[in-house]
């Protein structure tokens, strides 16, 4: 039997703020999917928005996998495992905030693969807070950091809190200068494997007046390939980012790319030709980022913006309601399988390509996904692993 | 008798070069008339057109002094004084090129202001080559000083010339690292009053493929105020301005400046917040100059301007031929006096308020400027001294 828990369609984008808050029993189910194998942000959503709750996508994904043509049926957070998780966190302070619910960040909100839920620590009201991200080398130099120093303490007196990632360098640097007017740290890994392990009591220190934020569970130590999704976090929480400095190829440039994919402002501090750690930001400056020499640089593109609200952009209009879930044919299914192949394909050619209707494609391609098949790109593009 | 010796008009802008070749006995009234008391660059130009030639503007100074309420007749410079001054120049190496000569830089025609007469000593072909100018903070730092030169290196290789302002630090780098392809020098001073002295062996190896120019009289010592005169000669002889460092308020931004209003090109070189010598060149970049990491960046604006030739863009299109001298009646010459005071006025505004013609008003006005009664400023403002 499925049972519907949750009915409210997930847009994730500019739904008013507070008008949902989830069960226990809820929440237990939410923790239960997104912990499952092959359920990314995106994929959560699709999913409670076609079966209708958490509880009726977790009945479904066994079935989905098997459509989809899995190999081996991926594992399925059991309602144990995530009542572990969820006591563990309450003993370490950390609350599960959902995705709708009043005290999820509403910036992050906006973006298309926000975290269903975001576990936090520390103080939720630093979240509500305008924040501006400062970001940049580990290997930051003396004038780096002190920069970034400066900059967080005439931001914070701006009003604004400072997000950053712990790393060693500029990300330190911000923490430490905005310790006590309020500061986010975005974790790649668990609440409970803070990296680097030296940073542990500058977390301890930020959370009296900040936060520390996770999306992965508790125990999870991060991967090289965890801090790039972390990035994400960090400008989607940010009305802009601040790179202070960065090399070439960097961390901070991915954080700084995806600042604008979500439309955030980026803002880059430039430095000498000669100077390694200035390349990432002065490639940022050609590229059209705004420079920033000192505070006002930044609060005077940034003060305008808080005044327009959270509002999000037209070109950011909640999808239309996706209709629920429809059982394709076997000829559709293979049809659109065919349609895929390593290169990645646009999800409109698919629907053109396989005259099937763009329910029926999403469906094949979460599926697909279920069963660990599909890879999704940016742009609506998929292709098949 | 009014013996017009040199017929032409001289608009200075755009006109096909190499058309004129004055005579020695034209290149002596020349050189006289620029060196009279309280003939500049435009106030030439406006003599020569307004009496047909420098000779008929010589005969007519005194009275043009006298109608202009000169407390005392400005000095003339004479026949002897100018004779003496071009043997001294000849015996140097020094040539002096007409406005309007073949070997007159094309693009330095371009500017209102161009020096009527330009002393040059070295490589007259240097300054028919696609130019750049590089110039910076004479208390330069070593990373400044390198970039300088990596820079011009790289300029060189491209094809152009160097120009810079022999000083001390950034200048100086730039001229050494182009000794060898081509390197202009413009002075502040005359050909025998080289500053600073400790740069005379520099400017000495810029010769044999390089070029040092004046506009100043052979032995005059270079006060504060040439230098700012003679930095609009190094953005007009160059297609763009390179600051590669700068402090807030330096001797290099004024030639940026003076470049923007030549419609020439302006890059700067971004360096650390914290560095002083780098605030000036922000500055810039903030105020949109072209950001400039390495040589390519240069090369990329530059070379498509080249392609296009060295026509006149049509906003400096030259001014219809101004009518001949024109007597003003005393009442008119009395309103427009009358209009006058220490605050800059534009020309436009006297031409209506004083209800006489624009050619009556131009003559007037001469005549103040050659009593030395009138400051010329940007933007067609005049105001009485």
């Amino acid at each position: 039997m499925v049972v519907v828990c949750y009915r409210h369609k997930i847009s994730g984008r500019g739904r008013a703020l507070g008008e949902r808050k989830l069960s226990e029993e809820q929440r237990l189910d939410w923790l239960r999917l997104i912990r499952s194998d092959n359920v990314g942000p995106r994929t959560f959503r699709d999913l409670v928005n076609y079966y209708g709750g958490a509880r009726a996508a977790l009945e479904a994904l066994p079935g989905l996998a098997r459509r989809g043509g899995a190999a081996a049926p991926g594992r399925i957070c059991s309602a144990e495992e995530a009542a572990a998780e969820l006591k563990a966190a309450r003993a370490r302070g950390v609350v599960f905030v959902a995705l709708g619910e009043a005290d999820y960040p509403s910036r992050l909100q906006m973006i298309d693969d926000a975290p269903p839920l975001l576990a936090v620590r520390g103080q939720l009201a630093i979240l509500a807070r305008p924040l501006v991200a400062i970001v940049g080398s580990r290997n930051a130099s003396a004038a780096g950091a002190k920069f970034a120093e400066r900059l967080a303490r005439g931001l914070a007196d701006a009003g604004f809190g400072i997000v950053s990632g712990l790393a060693r360098g500029i990300d330190a640097a911000a923490h430490r200068a905005s310790l006590d007017s309020g500061t986010v740290a975005v974790l790649a890994g668990g609440h409970e494997r803070i990296y680097p392990a030296e940073h542990v009591d500058l977390l301890e220190a930020a959370l009296p007046h900040g936060a520390a934020v996770s999306e992965m569970p508790l125990t999870w130590e991060p991967r090289a390939r965890d801090f790039p999704r972390r990035n994400r976090l960090i400008s989607g929480l940010s009305l802009g980012v601040v790179i202070v400095e960065a090399a070439r190829r960097s961390g901070s440039l991915i954080t700084a790319r995806l600042a604008g994919e979500q439309g955030r402002e980026v803002f880059a501090v430039p430095g000498s030709p000669l100077d390694p750690r200035a390349e990432g930001t002065n490639g940022l400056l050609k590229q059209g980022a705004i420079l920033v020499t000192e505070t006002a640089d930044v609060v005077a593109v940034l003060e305008p913006i808080l005044g327009r609200g959270f509002e999000p952009t037209p070109a950011r209009e909640p999808a239309p309601e996706a209709p629920g879930p429809s059982e394709p044919g076997e000829d559709e299914r293979s049809r659109i399988v065919g349609l895929l192949g390593p290169t990645p394909t646009s999800i409109d050619d698919l629907v053109r390509l396989s005259q099937t209707s763009p329910a029926v494609v999403r469906t094949v391609l979460l599926e697909l996904e279920i069963a660990g098949r599909l890879e999704r790109h940016g742009g609506s593009l998929v292709s098949l692993l």
